[in-house]
């Protein structure tokens, strides 16, 4: 078959490519990941590119998603222009690119701080629950005489079980026998033992190591975005957490959210390319952690990652179809462990991997890890956890029950539909003011603006509502103000004028992203009162809200509160906690006792799925408001819009 | 280097060779197992070969072990002789030659009978303790729904549940998470699932099949001798036996005893080769079951192995070295479990080989196993099991206690150093009855004899001293009768004249077979009272004897207490059980409560160490008589010979 050359401008890549293969493809190919939110679809438009030289074959699809201008000045969508038979140049702007060091680690590590349980210190006695999922123990052996001659391997365990005494029963890994013999004589009687306290009365011995290496033993907590995997690295000897990277999946390739990655594994091409992209990502993110603490990879004995179950599936190459059909059926939600290895990942070849369980197909382990994270499985009184994402998972309960549910937002919360939307990394107006005709804005990293990420597009709606520049509907109520632009007839705010963006169009809230977020915020908020209503409980007695998600750093409460995203109850009952997965997966890392309160979380939450729930529907249309259709259930806000109207104030906040 | 081609009559097998290579290793290149029950020493003479054509080198040590006429035959010990440089023709007498075939299962598997516990049938429930260690179900599940809609491996876990309710937590290997999803689907919800129960209160799930398998679900037994390996077929559905096969080990070709096979695995050529012949001979025996019995390898779903410590650790790749050097200390005792063909056994891909657990370094899983099957442990009367091989392992105990310890017998019950002694296979001589001068005897398959078992030179010598052929210390009293000739001035015994043998040689027991046979007998006879005398016992408060072993099918329980080798206890408290380790595997594969009795006998059982043991050498000195220096530990043989000396008379039995 022919090959033609693709080039990528600015940086000059070069790769070849047959004809009929699409951009999006031959740039990923060449290393380049560009945006790509709808997995190829054609509906983000985020992968815009230019052909400076050769011809390109156009999905007729994708040419409705472009300006008659941008198709003159030769953009396209990547994911709808094939290659023909002839050399390609392709510049790609700035905008449309992913860029991995663009992510702000901090973003998605406002630390939910762990209970004292988890501290040790040499004046204090280990803490009960300071028990990681895999340890260390050097073992100083008796040398074996004719009257003491125990076998090498129960020299072991007799000197273990002094350590472990309420294990019932120590097992050694049959591996751990091969050359075990000359090890210990080798090492005059000292090794280290690396155990697996998976079942802490159960121990498995899964390494015998010559000498004492007890203090090289390090674990990685993943949290398995479906955008975004952050990996720790964690000191299993203290608890520490020595660092952190943060990258994009670059499973995105094969679609931006979990439905179009399922219906990738399910094509001829199968789940293979998913499992090793988000493989691959993973050990990337190893690789550097373990490069900055300046440890090895054999010194990392364990993992433990939190994801929803579909992310869980795809890292164990287990197959997702069933999830996406009903009855939504996963292959499985306690996963048994699995060697790091098998699974592909780098570390010590014996360290092994623990996915948090999932409750359903549609709430996952990182739910699971947020749940035992926020605590709200320990306390008496009524708690919710609300995790914004794509799907926006909530749950509800107190140490006696807890009860879920996933509902569809859609990926507004991320910047997803909405035209100058943008995930919460370098360059994203994170943070946002309006007053009289001025914006104040805060981008992340302090970057000349390119769009709005969630917490921004929240904060613009809420103060669009206060001053009246739109109405409860979501709709334009004014176009005198002076941000106020009509393009094709359509209303839009602008944030930001040309000059101020990195590429030099304005950054603008339109009618459309106001609908989309209404949506969005809609289907949160009917999802929490149904569960409520389930268990016969209104709003106000919730006693705490946890959210969590990738908005940005700084989600504002009181204008969450304002336009419904949350409910209206005092601002001092809810408590942002950034990526409690993360949070949870270390827990369990470094508790066997916490690793096991997440599997009877799992067991024992109830789920509703909302697709077959007729109240839903009822519940969601009366949520496409701002804040409700139902002003009783936000006094509150009432009280201001009431107040902004009798005075016709227009600065709030 | 040089090739020369060496060929084998009388089947004409030919195979290449350099120079400086042993006939024996290279007869076993070629397949052709020769007897060598000194391990390739050049002490038994057992691997005597004809040279046809062609030179070899002999080495000085062999040359004394044949006599000058064979020499000038051109006999050769095939261990004491290297090829040249030039090619060789080598005739291989029959008595030379290892023969699986002649090995009479039936010899090594006097039944000892199962408890009915292990019974099972449609009109009585199953009884507690029939559990075998893999057990399969046939699990039917409800196809799931919105409302019920668990994941597919918790929907197996809830239905097995029902099946094993005593379960504390029910887990799968992650193996059989793998395309799960279109299993159950495609086989309508119908599955059956294979779970390994060593821990009955924690099962593990390692197989999950489409349809009902569970009637197809098999295990094997394997006793794993040093000389000879049996193995059974056993349906695991109903416990019953469903075919038996046996074959000499071949590692026999890398030394006869297990100190010669731990010398070979220290040499360069390391551990494998041993590995490698036991699995290989396990394999042709597996082969031939499940020929016979027209099952599939697949159907067989775990494999239980008893062994002493030493076979144990050769079967599973674990190096001996330091059970060979005081303190005498073996990798492990208790053994983890292992995946079939890991340890390259062919059967299911997801089949378990569990080793019975052993007790020290020369008390094995072969004792462990016997002791459950004859159920001293489980009595409160005192009782002794006699294990005879090369060693001898003797355990005296009840319910409360029980002692141990391994003597050094050396060959001479299984046939070696004795002139004309062989193994318990066809030709062997088994029963001997001398009265006058004639001589009755049988042979093991009515055949032509070619040699004596241990049961035949039992009752020879037994004979003899009863009829005042040779007097208590072994010594020939007489040389008068007309069946005893004197060869270089030693006097010897004819059992069969030249023309009643297979090749024409008289059928002897020399002077010196005496002398080996009541050293040996001495070793087992001293070490039985002196586990006794540690427990201030005597042998008249032993209430049962089991005596297992290798000496061919008839041991005559009388003859043996009139040499010594045996107490003189009431006759009817001595049971013979022949293969009383396979027995005892058995018991283990049927049962996960037989298994675990077997892990609490192994770690319970306490271990004398006779070789630092000063008393030791006082009683075997004492035993070193016919039947004992303390003729008072021998009332009914001293009437009996006290009355033939005064009566003259002669025909005893």
């Amino acid at each position: 078959m022919k090959k033609i050359t693709v080039s990528f401008l600015p940086e000059g890549t070069r790769t070849e490519a047959g004809p009929g293969e699409r951009l999006l493809d031959i740039a990923s190919y060449a290393g380049i990941d560009l945006n790509n939110l709808c997995g190829g679809q054609g509906i983000c438009a985020k992968c815009r590119v230019k052909i400076n030289k050769g011809k390109v074959k156009l999905s007729s699809r994708i040419i409705s998603r472009l300006s008659r201008k941008e198709l003159e000045q030769g953009y396209v969508l990547a994911c709808g222009a094939e290659s023909r038979d002839e050399d390609i140049e392709v510049l790609i702007p700035s905008e449309s690119r992913q860029t991995d060091d663009a992510i702000q680690v901090s973003d998605y590590l406002i630390a939910y701080d762990q209970p004292t349980v988890l501290q040790e210190g040499p004046d204090q006695p280990a803490a009960p629950y300071f028990r990681p999922l895999c340890r260390k123990f050097y073992l100083q052996l008796p040398p074996p005489t004719v009257t003491d001659n125990l076998s090498d391997l129960e020299r072991i365990y007799r000197e273990l079980r002094k350590k472990v005494p309420d294990a019932n029963s120590i097992q050694a890994q049959f591996s751990c026998l091969q050359g075990l013999g000359k090890l210990v004589r080798k090492n005059n009687w000292k090794v280290t033992a690396t155990i697996n306290f998976r079942d802490y009365e159960f121990p498995v011995i899964f390494d015998i190591e010559g000498a004492n290496t007890s203090a090289r033993n390090y674990g990685i907590v993943i949290d398995v975005g479906t955008t975004t995997i952050v990996a720790q690295l964690v000191d299993l000897s203290t608890g520490g957490v020595l660092g952190v990277q943060a990258s994009h999946n670059s499973q995105a390739r094969y679609g931006e959210d979990v439905i179009s990655r399922m219906i990738y594994a399910c094509s001829h091409a199968g789940l293979t390319p998913l499992t090793e992209a988000v493989v691959h990502t993973i050990n990337s993110l190893v690789n550097s952690l373990v490069e900055k603490s300046r440890i090895k990879h054999e010194y990392i004995t364990s993992f433990v990652a939190a994801g929803n179950t579909v992310m869980s599936h795809l890292l164990l190459g287990l197959d997702p179809a069933n999830i996406r059909i009903e009855p939504y059926i996963p292959v499985a939600c306690r996963f048994p462990q699995i060697q790091a290895v098998e699974a592909g990942l780098k570390a010590n070849p014996k360290a092994f991997l623990t996915c948090m369980p999932c409750v359903s197909s549609y709430v996952g382990g990182d739910i699971t890890a947020g749940i035992l994270a926020c605590g709200i499985y320990d306390r008496p009184e009524l708690s919710a956890l609300i995790d914004v994402g794509t799907n926006g998972e909530i749950v509800v309960g107190n140490n006696d029950w807890l009860v879920c549910c996933s509902s569809s937002a859609g990926p507004a919360f991320e910047g997803g539909g909405i035209q100058c939307g943008m995930r919460a990394v370098a360059g994203a107006i994170e943070t946002l003011h309006i007053y009289g005709d001025q914006v104040d804005f805060q981008t992340i990293g302090n970057q000349k603006p390119v769009g709005l990420c969630g917490s921004a597009i929240i904060d613009g709606i809420a103060d669009m509502l206060s001053t009246g520049i739109i109405d409860q509907s979501g709709r334009f109520a004014s176009l005198r103000h002076p941000r106020v632009q009509l393009v094709d007839d359509v209303p839009e705010f602008i944030v930001a004028f040309p000059d101020e963006s990195v590429n030099g169009n304005p950054i603008v809230i339109t009618e459309d992203d106001i609908s989309s977020l209404i949506k969005s915020k809609g289907a949160i908020l009917a999802s929490l009162k149904l569960l409520l209503n389930s268990m016969e409980m209104e709003f106000s007695d919730l006693q705490r809200i946890y959210v969590a998600g990738g908005f940005g750093a700084h989600l504002d409460i009181e204008k969450a509160i304002f336009i419904g995203l949350l409910p209206d109850i005092p601002k001092d009952r809810i408590h942002f906690i950034g990526n409690s997965s993360l949070a949870g997966a270390r827990l369990a890392l470094l508790s066997t006792h916490a690793f096991r309160k997440a599997e009877s979380i799992a067991n024992s939450m109830t789920y509703f799925e909302l697709s077959i729930n007729p109240d839903f529907t009822n519940e969601f249309i009366a949520s496409l408001f701002l804040p409700h259709t139902d002003m009783s259930l936000f006094p509150s806000v009432k009280e201001v819009l009431d107040r902004n109207l009798t005075n016709k104030e227009i600065h709030l906040f």
